[in-house]
């Protein structure tokens, strides 16, 4: 493994941007089911933000592992999103996801590609300087989206 | 990607094995993590299901991505249930899986064996009958150790 993780990353990356369609009988079921994505998201998103802020020891194979949830849960979310599923379900998604969703959909992509292109590949290096400096912008590409479209709580 | 599965496979295998541990700071954090990741994987397992079944149509490609996402899922929720987590937000968790730890992590061990060693091959042969094949093994997987260890709801 560690003696190619970019072609690790390559062929996982590849493998799991084929489309993971799954559909919903309900607008309940879209909710929890894209909730539940952006919670396991969050999770290790943040589990690798207290390694970058030094709340935990830094540990390489583990911020790797992190960083492939993190991947993989970016790219679920979305299609959960569909018309009708504004509501069904206390949600904190907002009336502008779809009354913008040229807007939503660029912010949802701008993550995607952060997470992929910087902080996977800085995940992987072993290199905590790497994490550190690609930590930020990611979190910064949560939040663009979020103030938008979340609701405060 | 088609030319190499088993490769793509048991690079990717070996990539999530590692632990993506995540910590959390309230037994309210664990629970809905393990919820979150259960329900995903139900989600991606189910659109399975309904292909094995022919409710949906056959798609090869999507049939794989699913279970990708059922490979990842299926390993993330194990390290939720620390001691501590049996409450502290709405449950269906039951007192057995901290009374029988070792017939819990075998149960849940069984079922990650069967996605990994069955379902997942099946799902990216591109072969509609080796994934018909694969589904009820591995939903029994799930049924053996929900009959013991989840509350009926």
């Amino acid at each position: 493994m560690k003696s190619a993780p970019n072609l690790v990353l390559a062929l996982c990356t590849a493998a799991l941007a084929a489309p993971a369609a799954a559909q919903f009988a309900k607008a309940e079921d879209a909710i929890k089911y894209r909730q539940s994505a952006l919670t396991v998201l969050g999770t290790h998103f943040a589990h690798l933000g207290a390694m970058a802020d030094g709340k935990i020891a830094y540990d390489a194979p583990a911020a790797a592992a992190n960083a492939d949830v993190v991947l993989l849960a970016s790219r679920l979310p979305w299609h959960a999103f569909g018309p009708g599923t504004d509501k069904g379900r206390e949600t904190a998604a907002r009336p502008e996801i779809w009354q913008q969703p040229d807007k939503f959909r660029e912010r949802s992509q701008a993550m995607q590609a952060q997470v992929a292109d910087a902080l996977v590949p800085a995940a992987r290096s072993g290199n905590l300087d790497q994490l550190k400096a690609a930590f930020g912008p990611t979190a910064r590409s949560c939040k663009a989206c979020h103030d938008d479209f979340r609701r405060k709580r």
